[in-house]
């Protein structure tokens, strides 16, 4: 008797760790692009899911954006029908929002990913990313220059969501699929826009102007020159690259909330508008003191600024470093600045040792504006 | 009356900064290859050295791989006498070794200026890295996939060693030396061979079979690609990444380094050889409590086992992240594993929930070998 192709047994491998904690019955959901990614997912959790007495369905998402989209989408379909899934439904995903078409084409895919998941009562919903995506994300990651979070990829388990392939290579879903006797589409975009392939953010934001999604253009230029310049393994290092970095983050993280609560100050009152008291208005102002900061590493100091501004009010995904570094200089290099503004109308204000972030507030506040308020001697 | 240049004004406030704690008398000695970013950095501290009241001189370093580098050597150094640096001394480097001509380069480049700034007496010495080299640091730290340190670039400050224009970009030094009017060399390899060039190592190791060295091929082929995909602020993002993790990496392995203390027992006895104690031989054994590493995070676990490696004689540049895991293993996952062999001869050993390592010994010991040791049940 032969045993499975190395590839396929190494995908359930990798299926039944990831579900290992989920009880007999439990409903996981394969997302299924119909690429070769998500029907190798499909195939490995079928087979995990019926010998250890899970029920496992799958979605597919037709976003509609290509022509004979609902042709693939039906076809995947019928091959996750013939695997044994079981629901299996096909949806129509709402492309449209703010910041691209990358980024509205995500957010429809999580909006029916989690609509289905929630109706169905699943317990896990599945996503076929590979190593290769992995190692794509933490290149778009650079493109920020946030730091350790933005090279960090993508979790193995956020929520609902799972990733059990981030350790395989993409042509290993490819053999897996043919051991299957599975046909999977190949995007014509090189796969960023696969009907459900649910790929992550690519933190660099908007689509390049040209029209080929900014990941597909990583995967399709910067990844091949990189390989050849630095060697072939270097999918493998930057998948773990992000591995270690998504460690180091997690702890850091960790540890500037509990500098962040060390800092917090009760706010007794704003400089400028004496009548305020925390609570008038949600997000409630957020105070700290700077000698609490200054006397922190940097690498924390920075971090608990962030949150402080996001707990505040500003959206993360429109802080930038240089909106924190901002911040950093009214701690550590505090030379009287008059009132920095942050995304989301939010403003922080240096005064008597402590920093305030709050709201820029209506314009019934405007006489007490913080541009009046004298700017504070420097302290340290 | 006009002012200086720009890019001038800014290279000047950079050596400013650089070298604020010095005192007056002092001797700074700039590392000068002749290529645009040295020659601007001697420009820039003969002005300030002159103003502030320093003395500043200058090492030109011959590697003698280049025809005609005697007379870039030479050329150079008249430049650095014209700016009124003083003493400015020539000296050729002897380029061999292991680790690739680019390893050995570097290696005898600071051989050389460390022996002239202990002979001369200096107080510092300054590097010419802009921020497209430390662009490039990270690219070539991405090769390694060793986490936060890999991607943390170069330092400003590294004992003797300073660098000054790491916030500067490559074409600044060559408006610098233009309104100068210095003559700079462009190294035909792109720069990353220039003779007195101290640029750092480049993480991923050997030079490329081809002869090109590997710097020269980030430089040349990967940036390129990176800004055209990810737009043209990538250098920048690059080097604040650098910036970042640098930050994070000194908060981290200062964090490991207690979490080493912690973890550290006193060597009674290895579990093979009775008659050991600790300090027979450098380096000792180090011997950790497996229950501590085990409660700790893994950000520091990692790292505490990579430092207590390096203590017990595994060299630091060739261990990887793959000896650093299976350490981590031995930990996290243990299945009663046998000994793990490491570099530099080295053996990590569990035994009744201490890890032990050690050199693997000498023959005589055989008889006793680890290998011969009963396996620890599971204990975790």
């Amino acid at each position: 008797m032969v045993g499975p192709h190395p590839a396929e047994a190494a995908a359930r491998r990798a299926v039944r760790r990831s579900v290992r904690d989920l009880a007999p019955g439990d409903l996981v959901l394969v997302a299924c692009s119909g690429g070769a990614d998500s029907l190798a997912l499909a195939a490995a959790t079928a087979f995990v899911a019926s010998r250890d007495g899970l029920r496992a369905g799958a979605v597919v998402v037709d976003h509609g954006l290509q022509d004979g989209s609902a042709q693939v989408a039906a076809v995947a379909a019928q091959q996750c029908r013939a695997l044994g899934l079981e629901p299996v439904e096909v949806r129509r995903a709402r492309v449209q929002g703010p910041g691209g078409l990358e980024a509205a084409a995500r957010h429809a895919r999580y909006a029916v990913l989690d609509d289905v998941a929630h109706r169905a009562g699943a317990a896990a919903v599945l996503l076929g990313h590979t190593l290769d995506d992995q190692a794509e994300s933490v290149i778009l990651g650079l493109a920020r220059g946030s730091g350790a979070r933005s090279l960090a990829g993508m979790a193995a388990v956020r929520g609902t969501y799972r990733r059990p392939f981030l350790s395989l290579r993409r042509s290993d879903t490819e053999d897996v699929c043919t051991a299957n006797g599975l046909t999977w589409w190949t995007d014509p975009t090189n796969g960023a826009l696969a009907p459900g392939g649910a790929v992550d953010p690519p933190p660099g934001g908007a689509d390049r102007p040209d029209g080929l999604p900014l990941r597909s253009q990583v995967r399709s230029r910067v990844l091949p020159v990189l390989e050849d310049v630095l060697g072939p393994g270097v999918a493998v290092t930057l998948a773990r690259t992000a591995d270690l970095l998504r460690e180091d983050a997690d702890l850091l993280d960790g540890l500037a909330a509990r500098l962040l609560d060390e800092a917090r100050v009760a706010d007794l009152g704003t400089p400028t508008e004496e009548g305020a008291s925390p609570g008038d208005s949600p997000p409630a102002p957020v105070v700290l003191d700077t000698r609490v900061l200054l006397s922190a590493p940097a690498a924390l100091r920075r971090r608990a600024l962030r949150a402080a501004a996001v707990e505040a009010g500003s959206p993360a995904g429109s802080l930038f470093a240089s909106h924190v570094a901002t911040l950093d200089a009214m701690i550590t290099d505090w030379r009287g600045q008059g009132p920095a503004h942050l995304p989301g109308d939010l403003r922080a204000l240096r005064s008597r040792g402590r920093l305030f972030l709050r709201p820029s507030g209506p314009p019934s506040n405007a006489r007490t504006a913080p541009a009046k308020t004298p700017a504070e001697p420097a302290q340290e």
